[in-house]
């Protein structure tokens, strides 16, 4: 049985694999054409934090594919009080068939995967966003960029986001520019690990504290909100701290001609993001929350495939 | 496509076709045949507030329909919040095949209509409430009342359902008569719009201060409560001002002999009418309420026929 | 038409026959053979007090059975505030085919079920927890016990949960020793339907303040937190004065050899029962959660097939 908690345990291939198998998905959806793959089978969905996007890609999904979500809010359930989530695990793994879980502490969720029996996938959690990057990469696939051979920059606040992009590019061998203020850094644990895949992967992984470095010639820009749900009492540090990171048209401008841009919304203009690159690139952004329907549905395919291997 | 913002926007055949609808749609459910019009489709339902009858009638319909509905509350989902409503639209528009939306402002669903790339339904807005009207006219004419001739009166708040009955009546062309206390009167610009297509209709639109006159020889007598969620701090001043207003056996005596009484809930007997009122006229009240299922099921296949139109 | 409130208004053949159906269900289900024996009906689940348990078990049960069941949180409503219980009934009666609530007061279930018209299931009410009795009964059952002939011990406070093994044992005959603080004892309207209807089943009811007592030579030994939902402020004194009733492996010892333990859950671990019998039982306490589920489904099956009898 195979869990989706954080693309550190997955081979190129396999990262691949799902990837392909979400544009087979997607090419059916797009038909009209619903597959029953995980005919009758439950899926539980439990949010620590809310989430719109999450919250409708995985429900939609696990409905095209001939099963059930459960939407399961902090009001419903409560991870680890009242009850261990060892006991929470062993309750929903005799009713359901896969848990997603978008939580805090991602050591919930290695807690839910050890003791569910079922396959346990990463909706969000303090350290990884890994279907985002399933969805951020079938975005720039069908964009007709190479996986293997991009150069991404992604300039901004260092967290979750930025910890999976240093996972994808490791593991897959494409270069990647990572710029945050000194204050934002990427935690060194994240770090090792990416500098250790990409031994194996040949990926190039600059760290920098420049964003107009990293976006020099980059196939691919992106950035995600300075302030993240829970920290606005932050905000105006924030905003100070991450002067000089907006991406607007003069940034833009530095990257390859044509190159892209991704955000995993919610957007905030004027601060990561200016109204005019936002909207000159909504096409692409607008994609890319959509592939997270289609990339989520592979995700869930693929796990239960694996399940009895 | 088509959205179903305001019955503002719709013919008096139109009108009539979506109630003839609702009449197949309904005579199939209760064979127990569910034809799957909206097969493997998924209705996003958005509430501002909360409301049992509307999610039930919604999430019920489109399961009937062969569809699937997602409960996003005002925990799970914040328009205008966070981020603006055009990239909440964007993003659903993405994910979902129809949209329905309980807000506080008509400008909300305006903006979700515009952005979606799919059909927005109005379930319940601070300006109107086109799908309990729909539910009504269903209702009326199982009873046996002509939509084109009946003389209705509707006593009490001036509010979203008063707007809604003269957007109803000045479209079809039936009688109606509002009586409101002066300070709870219906805004000029409906009243304009509702004149305005009186003129087409042929409709008798008589506004007064006067319950006892709006009531004499009426078919149908409506009213709704006095005091809306979100206004329970007025209700002392309200209860005052709203003296005489209250729907009783005496009050109902003035009507035509067999007149009908609708309202659509929930009812604060003593205020608004009276218990022996209410409960006489049950069944009506009741058959109300559930033809929100059939009225909005109707709606929705209305809607999702118009798309590619 | 039948409701499903409390095992008071049951035969013992009729529980027995529920049993049965749930074994038959959970067989197919095992199986991965899903009968639509629900096909396209609805299920409106309206939770007072949330829980976990009873809204998956609930919620996976009708979709495995080919129907849709609509989460009805406090947030979405709220029985007997805004308007009477009735008005709520019959407005779900006319959406829906089944109601399940799990509420404060018995006499909710008992409104809702004299005014929707259609089957009501008590999902936990402050007076008794009827499915969750079933999940246990079945859970002894596969587990090898005979119904009618075992010996249960039930030490702790004497709640819902001891209300209703009052029911069953009075009910299918078997013997019943029930242990709890003086001040925490069963209710004597309770104990004097169980004492009528031991009468004619010849189960032998005992109760007393001797937690020890009461395990000597049991088949089955059960408990249940010593502090429920919405009882957090009295925690400190209930732990005092259940002091002695913690069943741990010395307890566990005076029982049986191969005593089985059951626990409805969360279980508090040093309060209740000892992490050691929890984790050495952990097979038996997941089955009964699982077979929330089962029972559940068999009870909305049952009740589905009584609706035109």
């Amino acid at each position: 049985m195979r869990h989706f908690l954080t693309l550190k345990d997955f081979s190129k291939d396999e990262i691949l694999d799902i990837i392909n198998l979400a544009k087979d998905i997607k090419k059916e959806t797009k038909q009209k054409i619903y597959t029953p793959y995980l005919n009758e089978q439950t899926l539980a969905m439990i949010f620590e934090k809310s989430s719109t996007r999450t919250r409708v890609s995985f429900e939609v999904g696990i409905h095209q594919l001939g099963g059930k979500g459960l939407f399961l809010s902090s009001r419903d359930i409560q991870l680890g009080r009242g009850e261990p989530v060892k006991d929470t695990a062993r309750v929903l793994g005799r009713m359901v068939d896969m848990i997603m879980a978008r939580v805090y502490k991602q050591s919930d969720l290695e807690e839910l995967a050890k003791f569910s029996g079922v396959p346990v996938i990463n909706g969000l959690s303090d350290d990884f966003h890994p279907v985002q990057l399933m969805a951020d990469l079938l975005t720039l696939s069908e964009l007709g960029l190479n996986l293997e051979t991009m150069k991404v920059a992604y300039v901004g606040d260092g967290n979750n986001m930025t910890n999976s992009w240093l996972m994808a590019a490791s593991k897959l061998g494409f270069e990647l520019r990572v710029a945050t203020p000194k204050a934002y850094a990427v935690p060194n644990w994240v770090l090792d690990i990416a500098l250790e895949n990409a031994k194996i992967s040949g990926a190039k992984i600059i760290i920098s504290n420049d964003p107009k470095e990293a976006i020099k010639d980059a196939d691919v820009v992106t950035t995600d909100t300075w302030v993240s749900m829970g920290q606005e009492d932050e905000k105006e540090k924030r905003v100070k701290d991450f002067a000089g990171y907006c991406v607007d048209d003069e940034m833009m401008s530095l990257a390859n001609s044509g190159a892209k841009f991704l955000h995993c919304l919610p957007a905030y203009r004027g601060y990561e993001v200016s109204e005019s690159v936002f909207e000159a690139h909504s096409d692409e952004i607008f994609s890319e929350a959509e592939n997270r329907l289609h990339a989520q549905k592979a995700v869930m395919v693929w796990c239960d495939r694996k399940r009895y291997e």
